[in-house]
């Protein structure tokens, strides 16, 4: 049977409808729905994707399907308009429109007034009552069609962009110069015509082929142009960037033209059926009197407000829609309304009036600011318009993640992009905008909040010392280091704006110059902006927002909570950070680091206890050190476990970067040296026998605890006795989950297991407690242990996913050195996304999927967790609910969007 | 069922044979096969092995079945022997000997005399005549077994090992110095006795408990201390070592006591069916008349020859047992004649003469030299007496490779370890033996080899212009480095004797001299020898031995190849290393590294090339390079499949570890900035930009292929005009099979693949050849590559495991960082084995099986290989042929070790 590629749409013999966007494309699939509700559309014909895709494969020819359809759903469409395509009489323009699956805007063609020709001219003239309209619609016509159809579509533009189009402007300036005209409006129907003439002579010369005359070769030129910009290059990279496969294929609408430039009782406007910034429930939108869509878009006028209770401060002179054209209004408002509750959604609409008359030429689903998104979602479900799921499926993770940062505000960092001032570019460390003037050092960054200045540090690369700079910062930004460098951990443990890696830029902290790749030079006290969110440095200031605390964000939140199936803990590293997740709504902590103990304020014992420990080379020493140690991380545990009490915390083990912990100054090796009681000879001995060729494989984790019990016996009993401690003294019945990170093998699990075991007997007798409650698992984030989950968790009692290193190990890939060629991975389309933002399904999923399964075979109920950066990635979020994940644990920041990415998850699972 | 713990042998009544190891222990399984064959043992019992076992399982107590089955068991022997144990009248004593599946010797514990007691003296003295003797064997029992049951098997030994043995020894020298006596022999019956009393006070008073007088009592004790000495501490750190499973359980031998001291018809002996050093089909052994065993063993006496035949300078003048007890010999030659005809192999054996009478203690399959391996095989498939699959199975791969390097002579190491000149241990990088003078340059090892002075080169580590000097030097010693280092890698390919990370010695090189932890100081021209097998380095010279070519090598490894089904291949980097590889009877060449031609002799051009084309920051700077590295990579190619003609030639893409190959020197790098055109600044820049924190998961492999597509065009275009070129030149075709490294993605070799079919394109045209024969594969050494594999066989032609890469990336260990900890793996029982050495079946092993299968699924017939370091190893590559690999791919000095291994492998699955 021969494929039905072509499909109607107009009053009454509409064949699509709003759920065939696959086929039809967004644009198609919303006008045949229009069309349906009995909206006014003009009528017209969707080509299908699916031919889109047939005409590819076939080498770039229609499908023989179409000789047929296209001309039979034409005939209905002339029947519909009570016009006829081509007829001299009486003669039918059309415009041909691209429309995906998913929107792309501006990034494929379009051609308007299809049609035009020699033979239909005089025609149109008689209907219209409108030579220079007619004129004009023909230049516009062939200027378009010879730049899309004629020079795009055929691959022959020139690479310096100077094609036909720029040469027909060029000319059109030059005519108006000549003749002293300012303004196009002023060119009359005599210069249109030659103007036309002289268009058409330019093309014949520089193209080689003559502009069309015949109004079927028109459309079939403009039909072809249309399905090549599918792969034009904007088209191609967009869709790299927003993730849309290339064999989706674009749909073509082929629609009756309609005219809003027909003179003062035609206008054409778009408009949203909210306010897509704010979610007031304002209907929302701009107009313009005689004029086609393009000049609304372009600019060039100041476009009047639709209704009296939307002006602003920019046109609140100008008249509105509703004062101008108050029946109209009503008939365009009725149709909001009617929209709305059909779609149960705010729209984007736009629309025409010709003459009067109104008509409906698209709408879909209007994008929306984080706010507006919360706004709408939950007035719509008090309006009773959506459900409880719907509203939960209406804000999007990165919506959420916007209420959640101060960002720079986009027509502000637009701005400052246009005018030259985007300075270098670096790995998003963490999201938000920041606006401050630049410092240098760890102790200016003090200063200026002191006197609350808001600062960037800027940095080659932060280290421990830098973190109590970092934290009194607005932002930080690096030269140096890649996304789990010091500074990108650090800051994303506080949501602080964060860049790192910004290589091209020379930062000369002596001088306290940052110098750009064009030699472009700032000082100390010049103002940066970030946008941590891409990795984007701005010049000077950009203006930032702070989507303001939102009541209805707790009861979005409570919402969320009630479809989740998911549990949300923390990757959280002191007290004050179990706080500030436990208020985002955090179940629990999921990763709590003893290391980050020896950063920032306060370190400067445990981190030398830390130095002894590292640098000992007997047991006597190293206990002594470990000694040391015990009541700080003993301290920082308690406190953590008394912040979550009655919700489990997971602590690992440390997992210290040896090496990265030995102190760099003569000083302070002269007086760790001292403490140990060695040479400074010695200490140098020592500390080179650390460095690693490869330390992320090397000597970390597990294998410290089996090469140095003394470490983990010492971690075990400040865990118990915290937990004993706090259960004697405040009453608290603490559930501490000890994690065992980076091991590969049962043995490791049980040689740890016996240690822990013999210390909490010691504990339970210190304490006069008989049974200390407590859990051993392990990290699984060596492929080896995913592996051989099903012994693993013949010892461990719970696991925790660490997808950093899972996904290091499983690719290969050193995070900090990915740089090199990760962007050619993904240009090149051999990875469809960095593995280290959301997890790879096919390899590292792969591996969490098998060893969920044998961890469950061999343990009935494993809790099983994700602890890695992925955790708060809805992507992933999504990925761990269908595995079968207990919990994910993310940074406290992003808990609230792990808890609506699961929620989203296990709705649209339900489905 | 009551379990049957007890198992008889001795004439007439045995219960067990020769396949019983498993229950009976060797020695247990060995005495019962003599006992059916007729030859004179004296009757005994075994314990099984699962009663010890249980024996353990039940808290260290005898199972109840014992209590039966030793009595009637006991019986049995009594009648057997005509003598009755505890009996006053006419006593039977046993002995109690371990035993356990595979021989531990010396490991574990024995007590001999067992039944003497204040009861059975007197009528041991009747029966013996021999009163002094009685009493002489009632000390020996009482130093014995106060010893071994009443302290070690209490587990009440003092930690300084100065045990009641040592004091009663000590009670016994000061009696003789009292006594003015020089030996043992002239101690009187009076003496003994006065002993005996005092030694039992003695044990009273040290260990609190009486010397047991009771018969049964001793015998219970005797077998408790033999099962509890499989946990003794020796036992446990040899099971460690050889990998022998700690839940075996040792049988105890329970056996009628002969004795070789009664006088000059009186003797025991040891002796081979054949010799064990040569393989000569000569009966081979050592005695002594009047004796007990344990006198041979000590080496006090000089033992006697055998025969007239075998005497050698030590023996020459004592007398033979063939002309002293020609009678009993004659017994003894044909019990010889009868156990090789019977077990077919060459055998150890014990055996006693007590008055005359020739009695069979032990026997047991010989320990043999790699020359005797070889040459007892073929004579013995030449006599008709093994088959040719067990003439194949008969050599190990161990002594196989002794075979094929020098080694050091057993008895000279062993003499050089007990005089304290064992002065470090490193890693052992490549096996054999090595004797030399100690120099410190590479210059240094080539004015030596000039001079033919055997030397060995010492070096903190090795470096590409150390090359030429360690081809000449005849060893190698580093203290730094670890089994992928430098040095390691080039000594391995070459078969030469290397030592590695020997971190202990301190060395000068600006001084000349080196330095052990204790402080000896040696300097240029003092002799070192090397045990590269084992990694020991020791003082001065110890001799060396050479297994001299044996014209029977070719022909056993014709029958190796008979039966092996896995193909076996080399790794090889130079024409010459094809051609030896060839000569050892390589298939192909599995690896091909071009990184190789950047080390040693020639390098310099190349090298240049490369490290312009590294410090390259533009593709054209790149492409400059590249072109100027094309011919020495064509040339280096093209003199490889020459040498293989015939043979498939696997090469690898570029692999090359970027920052090593940057200059030091600064007259190096400013040479290559010149060239380059580039700043010295910006060269360090440049240098600077190519660190990596993770270098082994860093931009390398495909990686470097899909960033730079020009390099990977270079390589493709060498191979294929090396191709082209033999074919024309000299008719020879080729089979280049390109593998690229470090994959993780289809899409990668999808994008590989592509820029080799262009280039393959353009070679066809270039030298009119229509259809160039290449095919394209992958390395699998990244964890998702395996996990992947399905879709990686989709584009790959073939597969080759680099087991190096995935062992490191499974487990998460860098290869050179593990020093720290892996000894505390192994020593803590979490590894049984170094997975670097020997494939890890459970976790490695797993993926490799799943990507086999899952590649064969998507591609049928599949060609897959292994090029890691275990391609080499025996149990590796049965595990190859058990997953059904295609073929291995090692070292060209391992080629003949991967053929016996695999054909074992082929052989022993069959069965």
């Amino acid at each position: 049977m021969a494929k039905k590629y072509v499909y109607l749409f107009g009053k009454g013999m509409t064949d699509g409808n709003a759920s065939m966007k696959e086929l039809l494309g967004g644009k198609g699939a919303n006008l045949a729905e229009m069309a349906n509700l009995g909206l006014p559309v003009p009528a017209g014909f969707t080509i299908t994707t699916e031919c889109c895709v047939d005409y590819f494969n076939n080498g770039m020819k229609e499908p023989a399907e179409l000789a047929d359809q296209i001309p039979a759903a034409l005939a209905k469409v002339e029947k519909a308009m009570g016009m006829k395509y081509g007829d001299p009489e009486n003669p039918l323009l059309v415009s041909c429109r691209s429309g995906a699956r998913s929107s792309m805007p501006g990034m494929m063609e379009t051609v308007l007034n299809v049609g035009l020709s020699t033979a239909t001219i005089p025609g149109m003239i008689r209907r219209t009552n409108n030579e220079r309209f007619v004129y004009d619609a023909y230049r516009r016509l062939i200027m378009m069609y010879s730049d899309v159809v004629m020079e795009k579509a055929e691959g022959i533009e020139p690479a310096d962009g100077k094609g036909i189009r720029k040469m027909l402007d060029a000319m059109l300036d030059e005519y108006k110069r000549r003749k002293g005209y300012k303004s196009d409006p002023e060119l009359q129907v005599n210069d249109l015509k030659l103007l036309c003439r002289a268009f058409k002579e330019k093309i014949k010369e520089v193209l080689g082929t003559e502009f069309p005359d015949d109004a079927r070769a028109q459309m079939n030129g403009a039909i072809g142009a249309v399905f090549k910009s599918w792969n034009g290059k904007k088209a191609v990279s967009y869709r790299r960037i927003e993730g849309i496969p290339d064999d989706w294929g674009t749909a073509c609408n082929v629609q009756s033209m309609v005219f809003g430039n027909m003179g003062d009782t035609s206008a054409t406007g778009v408009a949203f059926t909210r306010n897509p910034a704010t979610g007031d429930n304002k209907f929302y939108g701009e107009w313009l009197v005689n004029a086609q869509g393009e000049d609304v878009v372009a600019g060039t006028r100041t476009p009047n407000p639709l209704n009296e209770e939307t002006k602003n401060e920019q046109n609140k002179y100008l008249p509105s829609m509703q004062s101008m054209l108050p029946d109209t209004y009503r008939q365009l408002y009725d149709i909001r309304n009617k929209l709305e509750a059909h779609y149960h959604d705010m729209l984007d609409i736009e629309f025409t009036i010709q003459e009067t008359k109104l008509y409906m030429l698209q709408c879909r689903v209007g994008k929306r600011t984080g706010t507006a998104s919360l706004n709408m979602a939950m007035d719509m479900l008090e309006e009773g318009m959506i459900s409880e799921k719907d509203a939960v499926l209406r804000m999007s993770p990165q919506q959420l993640d916007e209420l959640l940062h101060p960002i720079l505000a986009p027509d502000s960092e637009k701005a400052a992009a246009s005018a030259d001032r985007l300075i270098a570019k670096g790995l998003p460390a963490d999201p938000g905008g920041a606006v401050g003037k630049i410092v240098f050092t760890s102790e200016d960054a003090v200063r200026c909040r002191a006197q609350k200045i808001p600062c960037i540090l800027v940095r080659e690369e932060t280290n421990p010392e830098d973190v109590e700079g970092m934290r009194a910062a607005t932002g930080i930004l690096t030269a140096r280091g890649g996304m789990t460098s010091h500074a990108a951990l650090v800051c994303r443990g506080w949501g602080k704006c964060c860049i790192v890696g910004a290589g091209t830029l020379v930062i000369d902290e002596i001088a306290r110059t940052v110098k750009t790749d064009k030699g472009v030079k700032f000082v100390e006290g010049d103002f940066l902006s970030l946008n941590g969110t891409k990795g984007y440095v701005y010049a000077d200031k950009v203006e930032t927002m702070d989507a303001s605390e939102n009541p209805r964000f707790q009861k979005f939140m409570g919402l969320v909570d009630k479809f989740r199936k998911l549990g949300v803990r923390a990757n959280a590293d002191t007290p004050e950070d179990a706080q500030q997740a436990r208020s985002f709504g955090a179940e629990g902590i999921g990763l709590f680091r003893t290391e980050h103990m020896f950063y920032g304020k306060g370190s400067e014992k445990p981190l030398f206890a830390l130095r002894q420990m590292i640098l000992s080379s007997t047991q006597e020493e190293r206990k002594q050190a470990v000694d040391k140690l015990f009541k700080y991380v003993k301290a920082s545990i308690k406190g953590t476990m008394k912040a979550m009490a009655g919700l489990p915390v997971t602590i690992r083990f440390l997992d210290p970067p040896l090496h990265e912990f030995i102190p760099h100054t003569r000083d302070q090796q002269l007086e760790l040296s001292r403490s140990i009681g060695i040479s400074h000879a010695e200490f140098l001995r020592r500390a080179e026998a650390l460095k690693e060729n490869n330390p992320m494989m090397g000597h970390r984790g597990v294998r410290l605890g089996v090469t140095y019990p003394e470490v983990t016996a010492m971690q075990a009993r400040a865990i118990l006795e915290a937990a004993a401690e706090l259960r004697k003294e405040d009453g608290i019945q603490c559930m501490p989950e000890m994690m065992i990170p980076v091991t590969c093998d049962v043995n490791e699990i049980r040689n740890q297991k016996k240690i822990i075991a013999e210390i909490a007997k010691e504990v339970a007798a210190k304490f006069k407690q008989s049974e200390l409650e407590y859990k051993v698992g392990t990290m699984i984030e060596i492929p080896r242990a995913a592996i051989l989950a099903g012994q693993m968790a013949s010892e461990a009692e719970f696991f925790s996913f660490g997808t950093n290193d899972l996904t290091q190990m499983t690719f290969g890939f050193s995070r900090d050195d990915i740089g090199s060629f990760l962007s050619d991975y993904l240009r090149k389309d051999i990875l469809s996304a960095d593995p280290f933002q959301t997890i790879d399904v096919n390899g590292v999923g792969w591996l969490i999927q098998h060893a969920v399964t044998e961890g469950r075979k061999a343990r009935k109920g494993l809790k099983i967790g994700i602890c890695g950066e992925q955790g708060g990635d809805p992507k992933s979020v999504e990925f761990c609910h269908k595995a079968g994940l207990s919990y994910v644990s993310c940074s406290p920041f992003r808990v609230p969007i792990a808890r609506l990415a699961s929620a989203q998850a296990a709705i649209n699972c339900e489905k």
